[in-house]
């Protein structure tokens, strides 16, 4: 059976969501996370309307995708010009990508009023922009903008622009319920009515506005589309577009047809996730298939049928999506994977009595803290080490002070206090920063020259994160510190968590320099 | 046209959501809030589950309700044994609810191997439990459990069950999709071949567990449902139930079939963040309908549309369900989005030459150095004020100095001193606090209480994050700190920015605390 396409626009579209603002760096990062799992068409940005996207486009050179189509995204010409003189389909052109998307208008409201054009000239930017990228040996896309509203008021012209699109020889056609208003009886009844009889590839472009834009995903599929757009987390304007995590699995393993390998289906959790970490979005945890709830049993009666058997309150696999189960009152046994983690690290377990029960009870009990290892996977090694009686710390915190002082407007100054012992031998140093951390650093950098050969110098921490924990007690709020170093060879992650945010940096800093230490 | 009837679980199911626990007042005051809004049915515990449902259906006895009858919920008496004998039958007679709902198993897998019983016994378990709660008088909902499971299984057996109910007179019959897993067309499908000559009125619980609960919902009443249950933003076990926040709307103001009054609907938005503000969940912006983000437009294309013609963007208009349009400044804004702002917040633009363009370009510009001023709309107002001469500081500071001290393993200490002026008056106080951030937020409030007789206590920080800007710097990269901040009335977020995460969290507190004292 022929795979629905699945073509992502979390770049574009999803990046016009409230709150998300990514960079050309992320959006690189996005784009090669997807193309790992195996998407169909990445829609990169829009290069006419600001120059992040044209940036990301220039990135985009330089990667190479394995499955993945890039596409860039733009509107028809302009009215009353020729495509040649189009500075934003000139960008579209240099942006290089092998498809090209481009909206059109369907709605006479759009044309004339918001566009101030006439229906003529608008059917004859769509004709003439798609012949156009067709003739440059792109793979064009069009998306008809507010087409179920366009047909719902004039059923006739909103045809004639698809068939001018067709005409000018587009690969794809994707109705768009732009607003996210359209029900999906409507979705059926008029893709039925207009697309059964049209010489191209059909698609769907849906909005969650009325919380029905999976449904009407799903509804257009069933009435001919093989082409899907949405992002991953629904992320998007308003109320945001399809979410490619609810609809994909919905397509393979509800409706029986296939957008990916099942292989690639397992790391859909992990996209979800992945995704939201680099837009700094909190993970939404009860979203379908893929939330940390979504699997997540909690009544008494739950719980415990699902104990006889996981098909009674579950609907399907949790390995399936690369989610698993969890039950919110009992402890879940983490053995098998202290295991599995031990032996990768070569870290020898049942030290100090230390067995991988032991240890999997106590990173629980961090995890419910706060401390997140998956991600830091640095720490949890010298957590490991710790627990089994195999850690020697090189060095030991005496004490420090970071003070930070501001005079009216001018800006804050930083500096640090450490005091540190190796052996019998101890070592206090003092040094400024931008900022408290950045301070911290530096004075312990000092210190350590003091006692190590090891070239500090080459050692950079090149992330910083912070993260609150269950946001609600304002400036008292608990919060966790992720640190990324790397030296020539490797890159290492740790972690620290405490109310205050300087402890929470400290504890991620003196892992991050311990690794370093012991991997010398 | 008869009324849809809108049975809200929020307080039974939705309390089955990760994360969410209500105490019997905080029930009492959900209820009253349901009511006033025409809700027709509050299903409000299960009192034979647990002492805290059976303490709220006392409590409820001496509250009154106009419109809504208040529903006790319960299981089948147990197996083998009579209604007269059971507790659970018991408990929910004595809540004195004028309406009972009653689950009962529909799915032989459930039958056989979670209860452990048989078919026969299950049937007779169905009609006797409906005629004892009919023979007392009650109005009984019959919801049948895993209907379309039970049914896709064993079509025959699950008619069974739901024709025992009818026969013992249920005056509802509910269809549960109990573990979401169900497609709208299964729904359609199966309603029309069970439900057509049924002599009893039909109903519909759906759960999201693929994102579908609410059109699943659309499509049971569309094959004849008359009573639609859910919980309000869509709480409940895993994934959630049907949102009635999007069902409500979308059956009334989409598909034309009356719910409750156009006033009543009025107040939707206001529901949603009551219960969320209860249940001590962050409001999810992107709800449909009801969120912050669902009428909020950020594209310039679509700003500008917005502003000739709101229905361009908008599925309808905001105001129908007590919900706004915003216009979010990003750095892709321009003067129309400016305009729009300076109207909304009443600002007049020109003061000390800063027409809308030239704040524009100061707002890219700031944009451009890591603020973020879609998300910290109080940050905003005080620029959009400062950059027109229309701000006037209530007090200035004149320093701070924060220090945070640790000695070995003890957790770390911090305290504050703060100097501000007021006029010709200065202060100078000194605080502590869970964090650098905490401590100087205690010592600034210690200070403008000596100046200020505004109400200080009732202003609390609900929200503080730290993001970093490009995170490739390691400890001296750009942070930026968004505060929300709340009073009794409102919440406002504010943003600063520096290398320095001590300095960026000032500008954010500062802002906030101006934003306070110039809005009483």
């Amino acid at each position: 059976m022929e795979s629905i396409l699945i073509y992502d626009t979390t770049l574009r579209d999803g990046s016009q969501g409230e709150k998300i603002n990514f960079s050309a760096e992320d959006k690189v990062r996005i784009a090669q996370k997807l193309d790992s799992v195996g998407v169909h068409y990445i829609e990169g940005g829009w290069p006419g309307s600001n120059p992040k996207d044209i940036h990301f486009f220039e990135l985009a050179k330089n990667v190479s995708f394995n499955h993945a189509r890039l596409t860039a995204f733009g509107s028809t010409r302009r009215a009353n010009t020729t495509c040649d003189e189009d500075e934003n389909l000139k960008a579209l052109i240099q942006s290089e990508t092998p498809a090209v998307a481009i909206f059109g208008k369907t709605w006479d409201l759009h044309v004339k009023e918001i566009m101030g054009s006439t229906l003529e000239e608008n059917l004859a930017m769509i004709y003439e922009t798609v012949a156009y990228l067709r003739s440059h040996g792109r793979e064009v896309i069009y998306d008809a903008e507010h087409f179920f509203d366009g047909y719902k008021d004039d059923p006739q012209y909103a045809v004639e622009t698809i068939e001018a699109a067709v005409s000018g020889g587009a690969d794809f056609i994707v109705p768009c319920d732009t607003k996210g208003g359209t029900l999906p009886f409507e979705i059926q009844e008029i893709m039925d009515k207009v697309f059964s009889n049209i010489p191209a590839r059909i698609g769907i472009h849906a909005h969650n506005d009325c919380g029905l834009a999976v449904a009407n995903t799903l509804e257009a599929v069933h009435a001919g589309a093989v082409m899907v757009q949405g992002t991953v987390n629904g992320y998007g304007e308003r109320c945001g577009n399809a979410d490619l995590t609810s609809v994909i699995p919905n397509l393979q393993l509800k409706m029986g047809l296939p957008c990916m390998t099942d292989q690639n289906l397992n790391h859909l959790t992990e996209l979800s996730r992945y995704v939201s970490e680099v837009a700094n979005m909190t993970p939404f945890n009860g979203r379908p298939f893929v939330g940390a709830s979504a699997f997540a049993h909690k009544g008494g009666i739950h719980v415990n049928a699902v104990m006889k058997n996981p098909k009674a309150y579950e609907h399907l696999e949790p390995q399936a999506v690369g989610n698993e189960r969890r039950v919110l009152i009992s402890d879940l046994c983490g053995k098998s994977s202290v295991d599995y983690k031990a032996e990768e690290l070569g870290i020898e377990l049942g030290g100090g009595g230390s067995d991988s029960k032991k240890i999997a009870k106590e990173i629980k009990r961090l995890e419910h803290e706060g401390y997140q290892f998956e991600a830091a996977e640095g720490s949890l090694e010298l957590l490991l080490k710790r627990l089994t009686g195999q850690f020697r710390p090189l060095f030991e915190l005496e004490s420090f002070r970071v003070a930070v002082e501001k005079e009216k407007d001018s800006p804050c100054r930083a500096y640090a206090t450490v005091k540190i012992s190796v052996g019998d031998q101890e070592e206090i140093t003092a040094a400024e920063g931008s900022g408290p951390v950045n301070a911290l650093d530096n004075a312990l950098r000092k210190a350590l020259n003091k006692f190590f050969r090891v070239d500090l110098e080459t050692m950079n921490l090149v992330d910083f994160k912070v993260r609150v924990i269950e946001g609600r007690d304002g400036t008292s709020a608990k919060v966790k510190v992720f640190i990324d170093s790397r030296d020539q060879k490797s890159v290492w992650s740790t972690i620290g968590v405490s109310t205050d945010i300087i402890e929470a940096s400290w504890q991620s800093l003196e892992d991050s320099f311990h690794y370093k230490l012991s991997h010398t």
